[in-house]
């Protein structure tokens, strides 16, 4: 069985090959673009693969993402809609994106933005006691992250409240679902995080009619896809004070462009994509756990449906 | 029983006045600087009294301090040595200050100090992949406060450690005590967080000789008080690289002057003084109980240790 491993730097891809090939012996491993044979490539181990080559692997039974999103397999007409695709599970990447989630959250909490401020102005004043319990966070996709994120924002004693496309249910956090509720969720979030996956349905979901939902002066969060926010709609919210602050790990269009208004806006706080970053040591263990079962012919785990596309 | 109230503005001391009158009918309270007859005063509930105050109160039996510190107690000579002390425990700065500590741990466990920069700079640009379980966080003090926080950290996969005068358990935290463990707990600690109590034994704890035992490159943040850093060594242990960045809530002398360079130290980054503050509204219940002990003659709880100095 011959795997192609396809990562954006190509020092990335041998740090996988090796780390699984330790695990399967029994296995071939390539790094893009050192193809070989396309006609001898069973499984894509895949991120952000360059459109079309998905598509060229006529041999092709399995793509294996090596993110957490989707949207990069997705989007991408070339890959065959029968061809199932696994989703990467990072345990140690949800961490890492709850750790962001809590940061964000203490950060406009506690007004860290203001005393960002008062620091550059050299003024020692106090601003109005916070009070946890009165602050609602409220976390938009309730996955593997979403859940791991509300969990640990409840643990410290904000109230939590989540949204997601199916009915989940999660101790301690008040959960709504689906277009219906939306306005009702959004209503009730003065801090909002987003955690969605990028699908049609999500694209553009932050956008001047739901923000007009939120309470006044809000905080908002992205953390998941930039596509999910019309970034237009989100400067005019924070311009017209509908929306107090932000802070992006992800925009529309990375790596954000040198003279993008998003850089330089007083209330916008921007990291390059690092709320959660896949870590090959950790992420090895599910994949090969995976990988063996795909070996043995058994039912593999964290399988997409193409249709929810998640 | 006629109880004296001592806050810096007067505004507070009326706030706690309210509070207290309804639920104690039977005590008057008076709100400084409006002190009537000093002779008539049994309880003096003190947040900052200026000095030679509780000492020109001939009848006290009582001191309750109204915030968690009581350096302001127990540096003012005229204050009778018999006159027993009783501490603010409020559940609701406990958690304040906990939050700081996460917040101040994520930020530079994240690395947001140089995130900061990048963007200033229009600079997307991923810096090398955090690991939680190699961040060792260190707890200086560990009372209410700092038991809180060590469980708090703790939860999020950092590996805590601890120190406190008295040897102290706390599940999961690996716990020193006294001067002679001091050393082996600072080698192991990547980010510092001081939550000690101000006495003549910690003032001027954190100085070159301790900063020197910390790994290279590591984390320093004060909320407990600003006394007990030699702020010169700090400043000095920035520039030669020993500590790599200072979150500091708390200064030698508060406010912090408007030419102090910590205010512009491109390493440093200032809070006035906000980790926790006394929410009167949830203080008042332990005070209340307390005051309704003192009043039936029964033992109080919080008790101050003079020797220990908390």
């Amino acid at each position: 069985v011959v795997a192609l491993i396809i990562t954006p730097r190509v020092e990335q891809a041998r740090v996988w090959r090796q780390l699984l090939s330790e695990r399967l012996p029994q296995m071939r491993f390539r790094c893009y673009p050192q193809l070989g044979d396309p006609a001898e490539i069973d499984i894509a181990l895949s991120w952000k693969a360059p459109k079309g080559l998905l598509g060229s692997l006529p041999r092709l039974k399995l793509v294996y993402s090596l993110g957490m999103g989707l949207d990069h397999l997705l989007d991408d007409p070339s890959l065959d809609r029968r061809v199932p695709i696994v989703r990467l599970v990072d345990p140690n990447m949800v961490e890492q994106m709850s750790e962001y989630a809590l940061y964000s959250t203490l950060y406009f909490h506690r007004r860290m933005d203001v005393y960002e401020r008062f620091q550059r102005e050299q003024r020692w004043e106090e601003l109005p006691l916070p009070h946890t319990p009165m602050r609602r966070v409220g976390i938009m996709g309730l996955g593997e992250i979403g859940a791991d994120c509300a969990r640990k924002v409840a643990a410290l004693g904000f109230p939590v409240r989540g949204w997601s496309r199916t009915r989940k249910q999660i101790a301690g956090v008040r959960c709504y679902c689906g277009d219906g509720e939306l306005d009702a969720f959004l209503a009730e979030c003065d801090i909002l995080i987003s955690v969605l996956p990028l699908t049609p349905a999500t694209a553009g979901i932050v956008n001047s009619v739901t923000l007009e939902k939120l309470p006044r002066g809000a905080y908002f969060v992205n953390i998941a896809r930039g596509g999910l926010v019309v970034e237009a709609d989100l400067l005019d919210a924070l311009d017209s004070g509908l929306v107090d602050g932000v802070m992006l790990d992800v925009v529309a269009e990375e790596p954000l462009a040198p003279d993008h208004p998003l850089w330089t806006h007083p209330k916008v706080r921007i990291t390059p994509h690092i709320a959660g970053l896949t870590n090959p040591y950790t992420a090895v263990e599910p994949v090969y756990a995976n990988l063996k079962r795909f070996l043995a012919g058994e039912a593999l785990q964290h399988l997409v449906d193409r249709g929810r596309a998640y």
